[in-house]
């Protein structure tokens, strides 16, 4: 049978560690959330969030986005310039007509706590001491939990995108892991899956994995949360595993209270580089 | 029999395209290439870099390393705020006691052009527009020379180093191209090597790519400089393709004239974007 990893216990020991680093702090450190807040699922989420910020020491303050794409622009770097806020997180999708380097640009590096500003996605590709995005940084640590040391462990990751695939398989490669990445042009996708220790998908497509695209023994780690006709599915089709010893991160309480975890150490560590 | 790929004619072309660039600005581009001195190999290949140079209507400057570490960055700030100056390349290895990083902070993003400064760096890993460094450009120009659109295509490369695989990664997967990236950890080189379609070696391992790494109508692009005992080599054996229908990139004159045509470009754009 399949066993399914929850992420509580991993968020828990990380969040241990934040409430430490925070408690070191002058005052608790401030991450402003801005939100579309007609979306019902990101207000959702946000609570969500605020509720784990809380936990951890951290104040997350939502707030909607402004009314249009330049009150945006200007209340980003009204937020960059206020001494009383160490982060900011733009809830996707942003308001159309803001882009995302743009809005990371106007925010400037030092309150990014997802990776956005090229000098953090820099700092990463280079090898600098960077601050991971939150995503990336909770694949690793869930990889390394259930699979031990990386080093020489064949992983394949499913999606190329710019905030989960690519700088997750530099953080991959610093551990010494042989990496592939495949997408939607990829030719056969299952040939490359079916030889992986580790398969870590984040393409948001249900079913996309099934039995047939892995080997016994292996571990996946499904990123993806997609809502369908049942409530929330990831990408890994589970029904097909049925009986086939391989491990499964639970959608959604895998991957997701890990990658909280990572942004809440994300957001301690923009508020102490502040203080320094 | 192999055939062999020289990348006289692909310069030629990108040249006569910077050349053109060149001829619409006010002044020729003047970079600065800090260099060893002492070390005969770096100031011959500095002096044919300054040749072709010329040919392309850029004053390529070389200039011996200062004798100190706080020299050289003192150097470096002086050369970032120098007006004449467009573009500065710090030839490897770096002076003991310089690091990569603080070098490329203290020139500056707009002088870099060889993707080492971190905003130039996450640029590119964002997909903003970017200058890639010199030999990840050159080595995707002669993939899509050599096997035309790379959409699809499997690519492996051997290194995964910052300054060729993890950005050449980037610029491939931009392609659509699904690629993997092998190194000395990796368990197995042969058994990804033996399925792709393309293969980059970065890896400075003369003789680490056989025939037996290889599969019939595979390309490869050597990227590695090794001085051997019978003169420059690649990674790639070449002797052990006798009979093999493959395409190779030649050592040194395969991605090396290519590599400089895209420096040459990257100090053209460098030159312009200051002339705005």
């Amino acid at each position: 049978m399949p066993s399914f990893f929850t992420g509580f216990e991993l968020a828990a020991r990380l969040n241990a560690e934040t409430r430490r680093r925070v408690a070191a702090l002058a005052r608790p450190p401030r991450c402003v959330a801005l939100l579309d807040a007609a979306n019902a699922g990101m207000a959702a989420y946000a609570r969500r969030q605020q509720a784990f910020a809380g936990e951890a020491g951290i104040v997350l303050a939502p707030e909607p986005y402004p009314a249009n794409p330049e009150a945006v622009m200007r209340r980003l770097a009204e937020l960059a310039g206020d001494e009383e806020v160490d982060a900011v997180v733009t809830l996707y999708p942003l308001p159309a007509g803001v882009g995302a380097l743009e809005a990371a640009l106007a925010l400037g590096a030092g309150k990014d706590v997802d990776g956005l500003h090229p000098e953090n996605a820099g700092a990463l590709a280079l090898g600098a001491p960077a601050r991971p995005p939150a995503t990336a940084k909770a694949c690793r640590l869930i990889a390394e939990e259930l699979a031990g040391p990386l080093k020489g462990k064949e992983i394949v990751l499913v999606g190329a995108s710019r905030i989960v695939g690519r700088p997750l398989a530099s953080l991959l490669l610093d551990a010494e892991a042989t990496v592939t990445i495949t997408h939607a042009a990829t030719r056969d996708l299952a040939a490359h899956t079916r030889e992986a220790d580790i398969v870590i998908t984040a393409a948001g497509v249900p079913g996309l994995i099934g039995a047939g695209h892995l080997r016994d023994g292996a571990t996946v780690l499904d990123v993806s949360i997609n809502r369908g006709p049942h409530g929330l599915v990831g990408d890994v089709d589970v029904a097909s595993l049925e009986g086939r010893s391989v491990t499964v991160t639970h959608v959604p309480d895998g991957v997701g209270p890990v990658t909280t975890a990572c942004l809440l150490a994300n957001i301690a560590e923009a508020a102490a580089g502040r203080a320094l």
